[in-house]
């Protein structure tokens, strides 16, 4: 019997990679535990399947006497104001969490984990290679959700000098698409659900800090073949991202021309927001080979908005 | 009623702020939460005080009823040997032991954490002021320590930002003396119990990496100032430490000249050993005026070694 557990199941990006789960034939169980803090059950209200049991429970307090074949651990809010608002608890479901749902791990089973390329912090170098030790402010604003990613890192990367387990780390770029929280945030869903509503595109600070932003189905097919399909047993951290840089200021300018009625303006800047953020994808071009961002952010813009209508019922 | 609380007091420096503590009239109970991994029974032994009550617990499982005053969190490994023979358990300790003892903290009390030079990593400026961001492996075999004691800081710094809880956060570089367990696997010590039982003095790598050894009493001194004695509501982070920079080879060397007849031998080196570590004393100087490490390294390691003479019976 083979049994997955996916933490964070209901989220934005954990609800993407159930459904890619869910295509597979080669288990019995896929256990979501989630505690809709961001996450939304709405997510995985499509889904049928009866191999999926879902559990509401924060991933620090998950218990089960089950031992799981392969975990999945995507329980973090990943959006600043989200994480900002709630640093403790942001830092307990990342460490915590991993700490609680290592020891549900079956002996030679793989812990699957997203970090962030918040690691890196304010970058002093573009593009951020793996190898990075980043620019982080260990006392600041944006740390709870940084620090904590880099603690988990460190926690699974010892976890497998130490004891052997087989961990597999991707550090997320920014992503965008359908499933997004409508109050997520963040740029890209913000600005959207700005016009739909009639309202101004909001922009934090000149909107010339840059963003890789991936298209979600796109970033999954990432996720998806490094964590099972291709085999590999690189064990990260790979980057995981759109290696084309656009200013924020460039993507309101975009929905601003679908949306032409639609003033922009500019809000006091994010504390300690990055003023850049980019992928070195060379070892992505070595691990997956062929990967690459194939939806272009207006494309994807273009989805998310269609989704994001249906969503708020302005269709 | 006034409750402190002291986790980690069993330990070397832990216990010398025992000490420094129980000196105080102002308050009705110590407890001392120690689980005695690195830290050792001895080190309170000589205590009479019936204020201080010791309990045997991991700092992220001990319960209390009492809310506490003032929390000092000391719970940790510190020397590389043992935390990276196991991370797992230095980053529960650090990490959810501070979750756990935030929770006993009575509202408007204060927080005191012991964290690290070594989130500077292997720094890259020298000497490293409190704004240095660090350059840490975040996935290395160091990493469980220095990612823990980051996310920690991140930890209290956000629970004052968020819910004003009142912090103190030190950055301790090396500290040295009495109560250093004779296996901690530190230069200092290390050399020390080697000559004293008549062994080779072993350097891992060239000893051309050099530290900043501060006497243990000058370092608690600084402690006791910061925590309680000047009244500063400065919550750090704060550079503690000695200025005085120092290879590794240059103490073993003035060592072996106390015991001419013991050779020294170097061993590969630990990996991902800092290459440099020295305090900026600048806010230092502000926060505690007239504060410095009185106690040269010589003098020191002099009554270092009639401290572990006694402790080794060879007296």
């Amino acid at each position: 019997m083979t049994h997955l557990l996916l933490a964070g199941g209901s989220g934005f990006i954990g609800s993407h990679l159930a459904d890619r789960l869910l295509r597979r034939t080669d288990f019995e169980t896929l256990t979501v535990v989630d505690n809709l803090w961001t996450g939304r059950a709405e997510n995985l209200r499509h889904v049928t399947d009866p191999r999926l049991r879902f559990v509401q429970a924060d991933a620090e307090q998950f218990r089960s006497d089950i031992r799981f074949d392969e975990i999945y651990n995507l329980a973090s809010p990943a959006s600043p104001p989200w994480y900002m608002a709630e640093p403790r608890r942001t830092i307990s479901a990342n460490v915590a969490g991993s700490l609680n749902l290592l020891t549900l791990l079956k002996e030679g089973g793989q812990f699957a984990y997203t970090s962030t390329s918040e690691v890196y912090g304010d970058p002093l170098v573009s593009p951020q290679p793996e190898s990075y030790r980043g620019s982080v402010d260990c006392t600041g604003p944006r740390s709870s959700y940084d620090e904590s990613k880099r603690c988990v890192e460190s926690l699974l990367f010892e976890a497998r000098r130490t004891a052997g387990v087989r961990v597999k780390v991707v550090r997320l770029f920014n992503v965008f698409g359908p499933r997004t929280r409508p109050d997520d945030g963040r740029a890209v869903s913000n600005f959207i659900t700005q016009v739909l509503r009639g309202m101004p595109i909001t922009i934090f600070g000149d909107g010339l800090q840059s963003r890789s932003w991936g298209y979600v189905d796109d970033i999954v097919d990432a996720l998806e073949r490094f964590f099972w399909l291709d085999g590999t047993d690189f064990p990260g951290p790979l980057n995981v991202g759109n290696d084309r840089e656009i200013p924020v200021i460039e993507v309101a300018r975009f929905i601003q021309r679908l949306f032409p009625q639609v003033p922009i303006v500019h809000l006091p800047p994010t504390p300690q927001d990055p003023t850049n953020r980019r992928p070195d994808l060379t070892i992505m071009n070595q691990v997956l080979p062929g990967w690459e961002c194939k939806v272009s952010y207006e494309d994807g813009v273009r989805r998310t908005i269609d989704w994001f209508r249906a969503e708020l019922g302005l269709a």
